[in-house]
């Protein structure tokens, strides 16, 4: 099967604290690369990671809170001092084109490439990008201001090898991929094996959710059924559910009822609150009601499926 | 005398390299801090050299362009979700108050405190701040975009002590800072010494101009006459001085050429462009015509007078 990860570039919530950076991650489906969120010095923390950044076409950001579009800006500004060419795609919450252009303004000059904005307005499960490698739908969050999260399904659909058959007639490792593709194969004296007698059914659409931020939230729970990685955010621990409340977040024990009720295959943890400099406690308060869970951490690759 | 010094947060140019952040100064004039530019990520830099942000009262944009200013939403968010109360006094360039409140008009929510736009017309010489410990008054720039530099002159005028006599009366050290106050002294037997027959003159009000981004500009050294510490940008090498021009910036020969001519007492380099990994070259050009240069690098303290 291709790649299907995601490398984590920040990890804080809105107050950076502890060298954390704020909300951003890079997916890599089948070796292309979507940004999920840009806080402030996404830049940097691509250089730190070396992603090559002129690969990335499509950027989606949750909502317009700072430290989820902050770095925005200053990525752009660089590809343009970098001569990008390549039209960039940004989907985000309505407004999100106005905060942009309105920002980028000031500089007197334009850009060299397009910047082609797809504002969101319909946060349930809407299609939002769709191409021959993924499809993007909207999750509907609920935050103190409109916020969506995104739920990116894998179209490319990997034939499940028949290891079994495939031993029996001696086929060398350098063949699986081809056969994994769908295509036949010639082998040894140029008999061709049909892929039909090689593979089992297909693998299932591999799957991703990010759902960043967020209160608790059972209307999430039917987009997220089987989802093989899902990344919830958990800004507290359950002692300030009362707070987390209040600000449009959720505890990481709240994180993992979510996982678990949406059957969710592991869960991935993120946007720790400040006041928390180690995260131990994320892990047990996760794990008492879900237990296969990745406490993330910046530079952190997960993969999914 | 109180301290007079400049930290330097971001020493890099437009397009980050080399873990280089763009630029931002901290400037600390008796305890008084002014921060100076506020590239993206100046508030990690805050964090990572230990400044006290609460401290910071006025922050001086030279101009628009986002490596020196895409820092300043995401500071003022954090100020925010820090219970900030005390006003910020922001000075730049005519635009700076409608960059930043439409920006900030993305968060739902108000700010806890008072924003204080200065925005500037005047770039030659005016006086835009003023209190009993400083004068900042602008500075011509010659940019790509309306850009002011910034001198900052001391106001407290502390007394330059006479040793020989202090010596002869045997005073402690521990008298010296009151002498220096202008304070008469109690000593030994209760007998009143006066300050006029521990001191000499007063020491002249020290000065920091702060020149970035800017083309080779003669019109800046009547402004610059003996000042103790100049930062000029130094973006290129003279090699590169036709795209200097173009480009709006300066070469370290040219930014040495105008501390010369200025009679500046110490000249400190920065704005480095990302073709440049090592500054060895800097020093070289600075030094063959103007010696006493310092390169400027991340996490520098550097005296003024």
């Amino acid at each position: 099967m291709g790649v299907f990860e995601v490398l984590l570039l920040g990890c804080g919530a809105a107050l950076p604290a502890f060298n954390r950076f704020p909300s951003a991650q890079i997916l890599n489906i089948n070796e292309e690369l979507f940004l999920i969120d840009c806080g402030e010095g996404t830049q940097f923390q691509l250089s730190k990671f070396n992603v090559r950044r002129s690969r990335i076409h499509h950027v989606f950001i949750s909502h317009l809170h700072g430290d989820h579009v902050f770095g925005l800006p200053g990525l752009i500004t660089s590809y343009n001092l970098m001569d990008r060419k390549d039209p960039l795609h940004i989907y985000g919450p309505s407004g999100i084109d106005d905060l942009i252009t309105h920002i980028l303004s000031f500089s007197s000059s334009g850009l060299n490439f397009e910047l082609i904005f797809h504002p969101i307005s319909d946060y349930k499960g809407a299609t939002v990008m769709e191409n021959i490698n993924v499809k993007v739908q909207s999750l509907p969050l609920d935050h103190k201001i409109p916020t969506s999260g995104y739920l990116f399904t894998e179209k490319v659909n990997r034939k499940k090898l028949n290891l079994k058959r495939i031993q029996e007639l001696g086929i060398p490792k350098e063949y699986w991929k081809k056969i994994e593709d769908g295509e036949d194969i010639l082998f040894k004296n140029a008999e061709r094996i049909s892929n039909e007698e090689l593979t089992l059914d297909s693998n299932p659409h591999r799957t991703y959710a990010y759902c960043s931020d967020t209160r608790f939230n059972t209307e999430l729970i039917p987009y997220l059924t089987n989802v093989d990685l899902l990344y919830h955010e958990t800004t507290y621990l359950d002692a300030l559910k009362l707070k987390a409340s209040e600000n449009g977040h959720s505890t990481a024990l709240q994180a993992a009822t979510i996982a678990s009720r949406s059957k969710a295959k592991m869960l991935l943890t993120g946007h720790y609150s400040s006041r928390y400099e180690f995260l131990d406690a994320f892990e047990n308060e996760c794990k008492s009601v879900f237990e296969n869970v990745v406490i993330g951490r910046e530079g952190m690759s997960v993969k999914v499926g």
